[in-house]
C-alpha cells in the first residue's frame, strides 16, 4: 500500500488531526532521553482501543513496523521507531476510568502522567507507589511497559507489583484482557507479568487495572556518611537484613557529593566516601523505631549520623538527593552527562565491590564517573560527563559503559534493573540471559509473526 | 519405542532403582487431593538436572507424556498424568544449593518442603515467606509451579514475589536459567513470571532462587465477632484502606464456627454469624500499635473484640482457624468433605455479596456449604460435604460447585486463587479469561509444540 493511500486510512480509523506526517513532528517523536534515533513514518495519537486495534490491524496486514510512546522519557530508546513505521502516542488516552477504591485499585488509560495519578489518589489517602525520576512527565503506559520503579521499590516493590490486569492490543489488533480484578488469582499462565516489562515488543496496552495503596502517615529521613563506599554497602547488609525495610535507601558517592556541593554551596553535604540515605515511612511511632534501629545498625559502621529533626530538615535532606540528576553536570562545565551504560543492578552484597571497579574503569579511561542510585535494590546509576564535540570521548563512553556492563554481569547482575532494554542495550542480553534470549524469541516469533511491534528492540 | 526398550533407556538415565512401572507404585501417582486420577506408565524419580533433561528429550524424541510432581498435595489434579506416560518425581531434588543471605536470597531445588526450608532459615533470623495449608507437606517446586500462597499473602503475597529465577528443563531438554539474582531487573521478558504458576505446563521447574525475608520479632492475633458476614466484609475494607496491613486476615462463617465448636466443645468460639482473625507481625511496638488500630476500626462494626493478651491466647485463637480442614467434616458424621469448587477469589468489596450467594447456593442445593478464607485477599474456600455413597449428593455437588465459580467469575472473580488449575478447573478458564486463552494456548505451542508438558491440564 502506498505511503498516501495509508495515510488516509489511518485519518480515516483516528480523524485528520490526530495524524501527522509533517518533518518537524516526525523529528519530535523520532528520539527519547536516549542517544537512540530513528525517523518515524507517520505519528498517530488514537483516543480509544477501537482505534488502535484498528491501526495495529492496518499495521498488521501491510507489514508496517508500530512502535507505542508514552511520554518519551525513556532512556534506553524503547519508544524510538528505529525501523520507522508508525508511532501511536498514547497520550490522549489519559482517563482515569475508575476508582475503585474500596478493592484498593484503579483502572486506568495509559497516557495518564503518574504523579497526575497520584494527585488523583491523594485526597483520598491513597498513591500509587512506583515513582521513577520522571515521575512529573511519564504515563503509566511506559513505567508498565518497562516495568519501571525508582526510589521506593526497596520497600514497595516495581510497577510490576501494582498491575493486576491489562487491556492489550495484539500485533493482529486483536483485544485482550489480562488478569484479574481480585488480589490473588491463578487462573492460567500470567500474561499480565509477560506483557509487563516487555517494551510494546508483544502487543500495545491500552487499559490498566492498577493497585493502590494507603498514604503513609509519616516518613522520616536519616543520612550517614561513610568513609568509603564499601562500609556504606556492609550497612546496607546489615540493615537489610535486621528486617528494617525502608521506603528509600539510596547511595551517593564521592564523586556525586563534589558535584552537589559545586552545582550548591549551600547545601553542605560532609565530603566524604559516600554516604546513604535512608527513608522510613508508617504511623508516627513505627517511623520514629524505624529510623532508630537503622541508626544502631550504622552506629559502628558510619563517620556521622544525621537524623531529620521535622519536616524542614527532611526536605533539606531530600534536596541534595533530588539535585543530583541536575548536578551531574556541573562538576565540568565542558562536559555533558550522556546517558549510557548507566543502569546496572548487582546482588546486595556485591555492591561495594561494583562501586570499587566503577571507580577503577573510571580511572582506566579517564572519565569521570558519578554513581548514584537505589543501593536497597543493588540498583547503581552510573552518570558518566564527556565533552561532546570531542569523538575520543564518545568513544571512551562507550568503551567504559562496556565494561560496565559486563563487570555487572559478571557478578551475577544485570544491564538494566529498571531503564529497560530499549534499543541501548539489547547486545548484552544474550550474555546476560544466556539461551532463555531463545525462548524470549519464540515467544516474540509466536505474538508477533511479522515483528511488526517496536522492531529493533530488546534483542528480539 | 516400546515400553520394554523405553523402560531400559529411563533406568539407564536415572539408574534402575529410581525408575517404577510396579502396579503398586503407578497407582500412588495416579491421584492427589483431589478427584482427579490417571495412571501413569512410568514413574521417576531424577536426582539431578542433567537426568531430568535427558528424560523429557527421550519423552520429547517418542511423544510420550511427562508430569511433574511434588509432594502430591495439590487439590486440582495438577500433578496427575491424565493422559498417562512418565510421572517425575522430583522429591529426590531436595538440596538447599546455597544459603546467600546477605543477599537475601537462597538456591533450592525444588523438591525441598515448604516448612524444612524455613526450619534452615529460621536460626539465622530468616523465612520464606508463602504458607499454604499443606506447608508441612508440599514441596517448593509444587508451589512455584502453582504460584501457591496461603494465609499470609495479604501481607506477603504470593510464592510469584519471591522467585527471583529459575532453572527450568524446556520441551525439548533443553536447560534455560530465568531472572537474576539481583532484587530488580528489568533485561528481557519476564520468564520466570511465565513459569511461576504453569503447573508444569510450559517446563520442568529444576532449581530456584528465592528472596527471602527477616523474621518478624513479634506478632499478635486479635478475634472479632459479626452480626452476619456482610459487617465482617466492610470491616475488612475499613482496615485494608486505612493503611494498615495484617499478615493474616481470616474469615469463618456461621457453620465452620459449629463444626469446630462441635469438634471441640473447649474451643468455644462464639456462635455469631462470622468471625474475623486478623494477625498482625512486626516489631513489639508497630504489633502493639496495629491491633490497636484494627480494634478502633471494628469497634462500630463488631459484636465483641478478642485481643490477645500474650502468646498461650493467640495460639489459642490460631488453634480454632487450625481446626477448620478437620472440622469441616464434622458437622455430619455421614458426610465427607470433597474438594471441588473450593478456591474461589472476588473483588474484596464483593465478599459479603459472595458469601450471600454461597448460602443461598447451599439453601437450594441443600447441600451444607461451610465458607472459611483469606478474607484480606478475597478468597474464600468453600467446604462442602456430601454422603460420597449417594450419587445424587455428587450431583448436587456438582452443580452447586459450578454455581459458585459462575457466581464469582460474575463479580469479577476467578474460579481459582491459589490452588490452580489442573485438570480441575480447565472448562471455566474460557469464561474467566475470554481471548487471552488463545494467547495461552499460542505460547504453550509455540513452548512445547508436542503437547508432551502435562497435557489435559489448564485449559491449553
Amino acid at each position: 500500500m502506498q505511503n498516501t493511500v495509508l495515510l488516509e486510512k489511518l485519518q480515516e480509523i483516528a480523524g485528520k488531526k490526530r495524524v501527522s506526517t509533517s518533518t518537524a513532528d516526525l523529528y519530535c517523536y523520532s528520539c527519547d532521553a536516549s542517544q537512540i534515533r530513528g525517523m518515524p513514518d507517520f505519528v498517530i495519537r488514537p483516543d480509544t482501543t477501537e482505534q488502535v486495534s484498528e491501526i495495529v490491524k492496518l499495521a498488521y496486514d501491510n507489514d508496517i513496523s508500530i512502535t507505542a510512546r508514552g511520554a518519551g522519557t525513556g532512556l534506553a530508546g524503547g519508544a524510538v521507531p528505529v525501523e520507522g513505521g508508525i508511532v501511536l502516542d498514547m497520550s490522549a488516552m489519559n482517563h482515569l476510568v475508575e476508582m475503585d477504591l474500596d478493592n484498593l485499585q484503579v483502572v486506568v488509560e495509559p497516557g495518564i502522567v503518574q504523579e497526575k495519578l497520584n494527585a488523583e489518589l491523594e485526597p483520598y489517602g491513597f498513591f500509587f507507589p512506583p515513582d521513577p525520576g520522571s515521575s512529573a512527565m511519564c504515563t503509566l503506559g511506559g513505567l508498565i511497559a518497562n516495568n519501571g520503579s525508582g526510589m521506593r521499590s526497596v520497600k514497595y516493590g516495581t510497577t510490576r507489583n501494582y498491575v493486576l490486569g491489562l487491556e492489550v492490543v495484539l500485533a493482529d489488533g486483536t483485544i485482550i484482557n489480562t488478569g484479574s480484578k481480585t488480589m490473588k488469582s491463578v487462573a492460567g499462565y500470567s500474561l499480565t507479568d509477560l506483557f509487563v516489562g516487555s517494551e510494546g515488543t508483544l502487543g500495545i496496552i491500552t487499559r490498566a487495572t492498577l493497585k493502590v495503596r494507603a498514604l503513609p502517615q509519616e516518613r522520616s529521613v536519616l543520612l550517614a556518611s561513610f568513609e568509603d563506599p564499601e562500609l556504606a554497602g556492609k550497612a546496607v547488609v546489615k540493615v537489610l537484613s535486621s528486617g528494617i525495610i525502608p521506603s528509600a535507601c539510596e547511595i551517593l558517592d564521592s564523586n556525586i557529593i563534589q558535584a552537589i556541593n559545586a552545582y550548591d554551596p549551600h547545601i553542605g553535604i560532609p565530603e566524604v566516601g559516600a554516604i546513604l540515605l535512608f527513608e522510613v515511612d508508617g504511623t508516627e511511632n513505627s517511623v520514629h523505631e524505624g529510623i532508630e534501629m537503622i541508626e544502631q545498625v550504622c552506629k559502628s559502621l558510619a563517620i556521622d549520623i544525621k537524623t531529620a529533626a521535622n519536616k524542614e530538615e527532611r526536605d533539606e535532606i531530600w534536596a541534595a538527593r533530588r539535585l543530583v540528576g541536575a548536578a551531574v553536570s556541573r562538576l565540568d562545565p565542558l562536559r555533558t552527562r550522556v546517558y549510557v551504560g548507566e543502569d546496572i543492578g548487582v546482588p546486595i552484597k556485591e555492591i561495594p565491590q561494583m562501586l570499587h571497579k566503577v571507580r577503577e574503569i573510571s580511572d582506566e579511561f579517564d572519565l569521570p564517573i558519578m554513581t548514584y542510585g537505589h543501593i536497597g535494590d543493588g540498583n547503581l546509576h552510573t552518570g558518566m560527563c564527556i565533552d561532546v564535540l570531542e569523538d575520543g570521548d564518545w568513544e571512551k563512553l562507550n568503551s567504559a559503559a562496556d565494561k560496565i556492563h559486563h563487570t555487572a554481569i559478571r557478578m551475577g547482575g544485570t544491564v538494566t534493573a529498571e531503564h529497560g532494554v530499549g534499543g541501548a542495550r539489547s547486545e548484552y542480553l544474550e550474555l546476560e540471559l544466556g539461551n532463555a534470549l531463545d525462548v524470549m524469541m519464540t515467544i516474540k516469533k509466536a505474538l508477533d509473526p511479522k515483528g511488526i511491534l517496536n522492531p529493533g528492540k530488546m534483542g528480539v
